[in-house]
């Protein structure tokens, strides 16, 4: 595809455990609200028609790497495509989220269009990933993502956000074996999802486990684990066999402050850990077998700027500089000052 | 006050520490709208009402007493009277939560009417608490609660729920010192109010930091964790003083996970825990100094019963059958299937 030479590849050497010049940051929904320039194209688009349109996805992608000197771009896009590629309707509202048809019965698995042709459904993420590749002209290496199966699982059901998500874990407890269908459906749509991805010029790809702080150690381990692994193996697989083998791989298990040692043990590359896990524990849960990301609470933005540096300092002094990619522990809120996410990244940087 | 002897003493020795013929269990929320005795009673009073008019309070108290072998009562109450107390409009919107009119500038704190006469603005708490101890006949102990200091800060900020409290936490870090003037005055408050429940006839005391998981470690210790050992220590030698002393006492601190052992040394009898932390590993981490509540995901009463029975008793055999007491590791949900709750019950109990 003749993409331009990557310039900056701090991402991925810290992925693979390599030496860094400087730790690379990026920020979780960087392309996001807090952004002016992000709020002004968002009041003449609907949410999925910016993520169908690939002119507009590589532009929101690109906004927060014209303004900051981050180390990595993320593709804008949700992980809510992947229930639409399914036949499921999804609409993003404002001030409430977003609002799914939901699955109410095990039948209701029928339902769904499967097996789901990735490429035709959901090619136009595979578009938006080329264009903004090329406009990125190797700045910065580009991050592909999906949603895990649980928490899509659980979005499916549940029809939207929940408080305790009691709807998508009561099917966990009472239909234990619908729950492995429906699960596995997912399974299968994102590994293809994923491929595709990295197949149109995806660099780095992240597995978002956003729903796991509502499972614990028992459920996590049957009904999410299993499939975060078997994804990691057959993503690498297939991304070999496409001939864009070697693409470091990401999870990020929000909450799953239980399953660091299992997670660091499944195949990733790098595992990502939200903030109220102490980086001094993960490092010594995951036995530095994997590169470490995150962890800075959300809200530490709203700081003054020197007590917002002197966290990000100590944040990196207890991670310390290699196999580790520095993040917030969950995405960006959108009333943060994009000022001081500059003063974040250039702490970070500035780390010697 | 002349109280009926108890006749069952399970959950007191089990606080202590001391052995005890079966496993002592209850539920939080137990006095909640998953029973229909209870959502009769609520559709005739606003739910404000009912914590307010003592034999209300103390019926609703009592009718899981009634219905389950329970071995303990919970007075009904909320943890947001306290606010109402400090002078904060606070309602119960059925199917929102609790609204309150918020704390929006650090200068609103001076709005709060300090200090409390708990006496004067909760003496409805003492006189429910009172006539229920009556009114239980010695059956089982009961139990007197309080939100613990950064919960309800955060609701006070919040105005009610929220789904990342960025509000209240925006405090921590743009306001360290306002936040603890009200963190202060809150536990003033509660001191206070703590100890007018044992006085008036509660047998444990257990304080909630139910908003302890959207912290992490570093805020937590500094905004919640000396708030908490304080009002330990206050309460144990205020309740000493009035001739009650001797009152176990209970903290469940939800999300927690990071702090465990800081919480078992911060002077409680009984750490509860939530279902994201394995039994085993917080025995490691609380080092057997301490009894543990907890912890069965609320979720697991949808279960089919044979499964139900299975979960309650392999989360048995982790905690170990003495220095615990059984509970769930959050609230009952208001779809839970009465019987189940009996199926639990007789479960923990039957375990040789």
């Amino acid at each position: 595809m003749n993409f331009p030479a990557l310039k900056n590849d701090r991402l991925l050497r810290a992925a693979r455990g390599e030496e860094v010049d400087k730790i690379p940051v990026w920020i979780m929904r960087q392309a996001g609200r807090y952004l002016p320039e992000f709020r002004d194209l968002r009041q003449k688009y609907d949410f999925f028609t910016m993520c169908q349109t690939p002119a507009l996805a590589a532009e929101v992608s690109i906004q927060p790497i014209q303004r900051f000197d981050l180390d990595a771009c993320i593709i804008f896009s949700d992980i809510l495509v992947i229930p639409q590629a399914l036949g499921v309707h999804v609409e993003m509202k404002p001030s409430v989220g977003p609002v799914l048809e939901p699955l109410v019965e095990p039948e209701d698995i029928t339902k769904l269009e499967v097996p789901v042709n990735v490429n035709e459904k959901l090619g136009y993420v595979a578009e938006a990933i080329t264009l903004t590749r090329h406009k990125l002209e190797g700045k910065v290496p580009l991050i592909g993502f999906s949603g895990a199966p649980w928490t899509l699982m659980a979005y499916m059901i549940e029809g939207g956000g929940s408080k305790t998500l009691s709807k998508a874990k009561a099917w966990l407890y009472k239909y234990p074996d619908a729950s492995k269908k429906l699960l596995t459906i997912l399974t299968d749509a994102v590994v293809d999802y994923m491929i595709m991805q990295a197949a149109a010029g995806a660099q780095l790809l992240q597995l978002f486990e956003s729903n796991a702080e509502y499972l614990g150690p028992d459920l996590f381990c049957k009904f999410a684990l299993p499939y975060i692994r078997d994804i990691c193996k057959r993503v690498k697989t297939g991304c070999a066999s496409v001939g864009v083998g070697n693409i470091p791989m990401t999870i990020f298990a929000k909450g799953a402050h239980y399953a660091l040692e299992e997670l660091s043990g499944s195949g990733y590359d790098v595992v990502g850990i939200d903030w109220t896990v102490d980086p001094t524990e993960a490092r010594n849960k995951t036995g530095g077998t994997v590169t470490l990301q995150g962890n800075l609470d959300p809200c530490a933005l709203y700081s003054p700027p020197e007590q917002l540096k002197r966290l990000a300092s100590e944040m990196v002094q207890k991670f310390g500089k290699t196999k580790y990619i520095a993040n917030l522990g969950h995405g960006i809120y959108p009333d943060v000052d994009p000022a001081h996410v500059k003063i974040l990244i250039d702490a970070i940087h500035d780390v010697k």
